[in-house]
């Protein structure tokens, strides 16, 4: 297929696309650019800008009094967020940042096997989530094991193997965050509760993108971002969630006041509460939680199979547009080429991936993002991402290799995001 | 003196206060309502509305790109901040919320001390952090000593006797969130390190209100908020302060990519940053931190001696209200009389409190706080709170429980905040 031929085939899948329209609920952009980023931080919803603008204005007219409506924010939005995730309203809140969300239901599930000392990640885990298990392994003396995911492995059996009776806690990004893959949640969880040890699902890449079944798979933990496919804003507090049976049966190794219960009792000792706030900690931050809620309420109106829906056909017509464009020019595919295996971004390997990531954002008006080593990461929300944007993103990107202005970057250092 | 005497002096005071201008750099409020809730959330300045307003604008803008300047607003806002506590720029940092700034440090400290397994508080320190020491006593097994203070023993020498050779950490409010005692910082941060043992202190109800002085006190650790005095906005995210030296020499238990060398590296090993940065953990929330900022310029700029001796003069002004006008109707005293000893709010103790602070609320215009089980608390904040504003408090106040009003909510359940 020749690029005039993907530009009709785009026209033809944008005219026949039922979540065209969601474009227009997005604040506009400046004129031209195509934003393949949305993966690390989503394009806000006009409606976003104006709860943040809401927000501020109460903290000026309620002023204190504005608690007794903020308070309830972080359940509400955990009770959307939960029916994008299988989840039941009670089992999810909104509360600190993923790093300590992981952080408090990490140790939570340690102490639900206190005979087993082994945690089992992958070392496609996001690398925040890395750090965090390894001070939990050295402040609890516990074992971390980093399985090494081999290019064309079963990464799956290569996980599971790892299993033992030594083993207390599996816990894996859900779509990874370099190439995109995704775990199969309910086989794994299956297997792993087969093996006696729990499961924790960081779903930060898959939360508004796929489909997430977290009752279904009986997964016991999981935490995710919101500034991703739920266009939250820049480091917009993050969501936790515990399965309802488990609830009572752990605790937050970080007690805090929103945790107990009757609050504003203020007695000295601490009390949580028997519901999911108990692994809230402290005061939440109003004006960047009431942004998160505009994004997920669209997300959860667009209908999240109707988004995985688009985002395959999008991803398929990218991998589609590498194979006849990209490919000739350096660039390796480095996510499943299988839509069901493969999230919501596309990573393409190119020895100059980070001199292409500079000149796209500089001189082309494209914004992806670059991943070490070699990775150009192709962003695409399904909500804020045409057809005929994917296939401009080509062009552009063969463009700037083409034409020399990738060269001009040779030896830049990676920047921030 | 009479009422109007009081009026009078009031109007004195006023004419002649330096820091009257600041008031209408705030946003405005309610025409005529009385705001002494500022140490729970201060009034907005009217700069962080509009801060908070651009920093929206620079997510729909810059997108992703604006990371390059939002990375290093907590480190600059910390920065601002350690001129207002007398520590050195790069020991303060903007990350999580207080509770979890306490987690953090004090588990750090306890890194710092093995051989000692007590920490010790007192039962007027905020809840909040008594439930966080509890959780720290639970997982780590070490044990946490709440000193009882009783009413008008020597709060000093009851702490300090608990000093002992098992003693690894002395951690309280600077000033308390009840009574507003303030502890001398300096001399009870000498004495715990003759003892052996390392000092964190909660500067919630201190920085913006009282100087402090923390590297002259040879202190450890601090944490503290940013909604009360520095106005920052409903639960925006706390700061800490660990003293230079101690930086390499300890590390959070919560490990994050933000305190990673180099994040952007994307690394699977944790390296922690040799500086403050390594407390920190996820991304912060830019929402949030952005609105910090202008009150803490604005406190810088208007001193925080200045501040203070504005302050002290507003809450002796109230003490002398309290005898003059409330004490004849029930009203005891609860904070310090000397202001020497006290901290920017004056609590008053009356057996129908909450009624009062509802009538207050609803009937009267004024917005205090209650605090179980019997406490007005007056909040006083120097740069939004007039010397005529306290006269006038101190009428209302009166005049609620003389006319019956506030006799109409006998057996109220306290509200939230």
């Amino acid at each position: 297929m020749h690029l005039m031929d993907f530009v009709a085939l785009a026209a033809e899948l944008d005219a026949s696309d039922e979540l065209r329209s969601f474009r227009s609920e997005f604040a506009p952009i400046e004129e031209g650019l195509l934003y393949l980023d949305g993966n690390s931080l989503g394009i806000p919803p006009k409606a976003s800008l104006v709860r943040a603008a809401e927000a501020a204005a109460e903290w000026q007219h309620h002023l204190v009094r504005g608690w007794s409506e903020w308070m309830h924010i972080p359940a509400r939005i955990g009770g959307r967020i939960a029916s994008l995730i299988g989840a039941r309203a009670g089992e999810v809140v909104i509360s600190d940042s993923t790093t300590v969300n992981l952080y408090k239901l990490v140790n939570a599930a340690l102490d639900l096997r206190p005979d087993r000392n082994v945690i089992v990640t992958d070392d496609e885990n996001f690398p925040s989530d890395l750090y965090v298990l390894q001070g939990i392994a050295r402040t609890r003396g516990v074992q971390l094991e980093i399985v090494q995911i081999e290019p064309d492995a079963d990464r799956v059996a290569a996980v599971l193997c790892r299993l033992g009776p030594d083993v207390a806690l599996l816990t894996l990004s859900h779509v990874t965050f370099k190439s995109g893959w995704i775990y199969p949640m309910q086989a794994m969880t299956r297997a792993t509760h087969e093996a006696g040890a729990l499961v924790l699902w960081d779903l930060s890449h898959a939360v508004g993108a796929v489909p997430v079944e977290l009752n279904k798979a009986d997964a016991d933990f999981a935490i995710g971002c919101t500034y991703k496919y739920l266009n939250g804003g820049p480091g917009a507090p993050a969501f936790l969630y515990v399965r309802e049976d488990l609830i009572t049966q752990c605790q937050s190794p970080i007690n805090g006041w929103m945790g107990q219960r009757d609050p504003f009792r203020f007695g000295l000792k601490y009390d949580p509460n028997p519901d999911i706030s108990r692994f809230m900690v402290g005061t939440p931050s109003i004006l960047s939680i009431a942004a998160i809620e505009p994004g997920v309420e669209m997300v959860q109106r667009a209908g999240i199979d109707r988004i995985r829906a688009k985002s395959k056909r999008l991803t398929d017509l990218m991998v589609q547009l590498w194979e006849a464009e990209l490919k000739d020019i350096g660039f390796a595919l480095r996510s499943p080429r299988e839509a069901e295996n493969r999230g919501g971004h596309v990573s393409l390997g190119h020895p100059d991936a980070l001199s292409i990531d500079l000149a796209l954002i500089n001189d082309a008006k494209l914004i992806p993002d670059f991943r070490e080593p070699d990775n150009l990461r192709l962003g695409i929300s399904p909500l804020t991402t045409s057809f005929a944007d994917v296939v401009e993103a080509s062009r552009r990107i063969r463009a700037v290799v083409k034409d020399g202005r990738a060269a001009n970057y040779a030896g830049a250092r990676p920047h921030v995001t």
